[in-house]
């Protein structure tokens, strides 16, 4: 048999076996892909036979399903260090909506691409992306042949104009970049759209055959703020206005109250929730409920959020922060165990995009996206549990290659598809020009 | 002029200017070190007539105080990943002291080596250890050229002869290695050493003239246990016992109340706390107090306590979790602000080991213990903001050059004290052996 490409001698890392067990990393696997897919994985001695295109010798490193980021604003990256140590009013009207007044076209591509350099680094295969000027967003994802769903943010404020944009962006780009774009409606939230826009984006949703991706319940007090302005919760207000019926990608939801989940959980089918720890420590959001999800089988998947609140894009920090962080909450070190946080990494985010059946895991007939680990660094000495050392002491330069839809995006650290040196050069140039310039703000914080 | 050391066109990082001014990074400055201290440092253009027998061109690199790790147990590192997701009475009966019954000498040599080798490159200069065979510590810290703070661990259940040994070796070792081990007395805990034991530390640390390292109030349960079982708690055991009078260092403080802080405040001037966030969200503790901690004017230094709780000695990691959890449990984005935790990683861990006098900045007549961080990686761009970005975006693998004593233990990633490799393999056999051999437990977690 000869395939495309075929990765030899990796260990791999079994996500759905018994905690504990030993059985978790399967040592001498190949993997053999051709086309976007994986066609076969397994024991070595099963490809003695086989050829392939391109093969990357693997030996001593850990191969993982690709990571996803379920929820980002990649240009925003441009804004990272700008805000710190505010709090959430301030960090919206003070700093990011004006800074976004400003934001051209031009800086939105050098701000894509350079947040698209560091998630390739960093093991991300595919990113949920919800921002401005999506067009150069969906241009930076073609040419650094990642994985990525994209939304057009959009708020009232900005009167039907928003709407059509994002409308005509989701229908625009559907299916490009050879499949690897899928497009979403991307209202902002329900305190910044009005009930007559997210029925109209229900409408378009289902006409255009897209999911919705909304920020909803980021925290409580925009729960308590709906509650006390209009009697429901903003989860409450996704319901009313037909948002739920459809795919739904919900982003946050750390005001999210038991009566929300139970309103949710007839929706999980076709639901999800972004969970980006980074961002509500430092902007003191509160928490996710991911045991009440979890329980209502409602699939979460990890997220980075943008830049300015989440300091980066490493998805490690995020595995170890929930895992940390729900065993804090919960006064239970047994809680959120190493497999779990690492399948909420990979098919838990592959769920709550609704990619179960192509996304997510390594196995044949799933897209071809996956990633090497070296796990021979100091920190991970003696290596006794390689899949805690992932989640706890991983670092984004232990990824040392990226495949993405069967295709090589990073060998070895290397990366194929990007001119890292000239987008940092660039983003950093646009970067100034931003805190210079002058613009209306684009929205006004008040839930 | 000449000097032994000129690290030439650093960027130098302020921390004791107001947070978010601009004024917190200094460009193009010089360090010159003659023998251990650091002599002159200033705007380069003062240097252009000196000259070194050893310059170092630091040019787009951070320069920093040395971090100071306030509580670690560096043998403990041979137990990477053997006890996750464990609550703390079963993390230590049925994993930890086991095998720390098996430990041997030569397995606490290559252990310690292992760790030294892993907070040097992580930027880590002084290291508070407290555990067994601590003069196979102390061979290892001379060997490495860190600076450290050792104590030999002991409990009541010894009897006699672990104050013996504590004592002999606190004797033994004071001011050996040029100078840069200091030794204390380390009772293991309260609730693992009767009265007797501590009086007579506290009596033998007066002679000896060194301090008491001891873990206390590690958790609520802690204190309720001693509430229940003696009606006073942890600290008040400390201060009727006399341990408090002289130069004392806790660790963890999770179970602090509001009337230990009371309690401990009379004793400020020579008592600090060591704050290891990551070991107390893995294991579940609760968090130390550190509002009240820095409203009494008790000095708190950041630590990585062992890496079976920790993970590993990324000192960046407890940086980030400090603030992150600060803003998180009071509901504040502005609380811990970024010098503020910069500041703890480096003069608080200096004033918590009572070495303000010379430890903890960057200023002439201070040891000449620094670090130079390289944020020209991905995750650092736009580098708007250098100081968020050293607490939120540094990872180890961003320390290019150590500096402890006058003396350079990494240049540019290159370890020049240790055999790195050499000490991976070692270590790797020593845990396996670990494994395989058997011997009685060490103690019984009751408390």
């Amino acid at each position: 048999m000869t395939y495309d490409l075929l990765i030899r001698h990796a260990d791999l890392l079994h996500l759905n076996g018994a905690e504990g067990t030993g059985t978790e990393v399967q040592e001498d696997v190949c993997i053999a892909i051709t086309g976007q897919f994986i066609v076969k994985i397994g024991p070595a001695p099963e490809f003695e036979q086989d050829s392939a295109h391109q093969v990357i010798e693997a030996s001593g490193q850990l191969a993982l399903p690709g990571l996803v980021n379920t929820h980002a604003h990649t240009p925003m990256v441009l804004f990272r260090g700008l805000a710190e140590d505010l709090p959430i009013e301030r960090w919206f009207n003070d700093v990011i909506w004006p800074l976004e007044g400003r934001l051209t076209p031009e800086d939105a591509h050098w701000g894509a691409l350079l947040a698209l350099v560091e998630m390739i680094e960093s093991g991300v295969t595919t990113v949920a992306d919800h921002y401005l000027f999506m067009d150069e967003v969906a241009r930076a994802v073609e040419q650094a042949g990642i994985r990525a769903e994209l939304g057009w943010t959009y708020f009232s404020s900005q009167g039907a104009q928003g709407l059509e944009q994002g409308a005509a962006f989701a229908q625009d780009w559907q299916g490009k970049a050879e499949g690897r774009i899928r497009t979403w409606m991307a209202p902002h939230a329900p305190y910044t759209c009005t009930d007559d826009t997210l029925r109209q984006t229900a409408a378009l949703a289902r006409s255009l055959g897209v999911g919705v991706h909304i920020h909803a319940a980021e925290d409580r007090q925009q729960t308590l703020s709906s509650l006390e302005g209009r009697g429901i919760t903003p989860i409450a207000v996704l319901e009313q206005c037909g948002i739920l019926e459809g795919r739904t990608l919900i982003a946050h939801g750390c005001g999210l109250l038991t009566e929300d989940i139970a309103l949710l959980t007839p929706y999980r089918d076709h639901l999800g929730v972004a969970h980006a720890p980074a961002t509500y420590l430092r902007l003191a959001m509160g928490l996710t409920p991911l045991r009440a999800l979890k329980a209502a089988g409602i699939p979460v998947g990890l997220a980075s959020d943008g830049v300015p609140s989440n300091g980066n894009f490493d998805p490690f920090e995020a595995m170890r922060l929930t895992a940390m962080l729900q065993k804090h909450e919960r006064g239970d070190a047994t809680a959120m165990p190493v497999l779990e946080v690492l399948k909420m990494a990979s098919a838990g985010g592959a769920a709550a995009l609704g990619r179960s059946h192509d996304l997510g895991t390594l196995s044949a007939g799933k897209l071809a996206d996956l990633i090497l680990l070296d796990l021979s660094g100091t920190q991970h000495q003696p290596l006794h549990n390689a899949p805690a050392s992932v989640v706890y002491n991983a670092r984004p330069g232990d990824v040392r290659t990226v495949v993405v839809d069967g295709r090589v995006l990073m060998l070895e650290r290397k990366l194929l598809t990007m001119d890292k040196a000239r987008i940092i050069q660039e983003a950093n140039r646009a970067a100034k020009r931003l805190l210079r310039s002058t613009a209306p703000t684009v929205q006004y914080y008040a839930p």
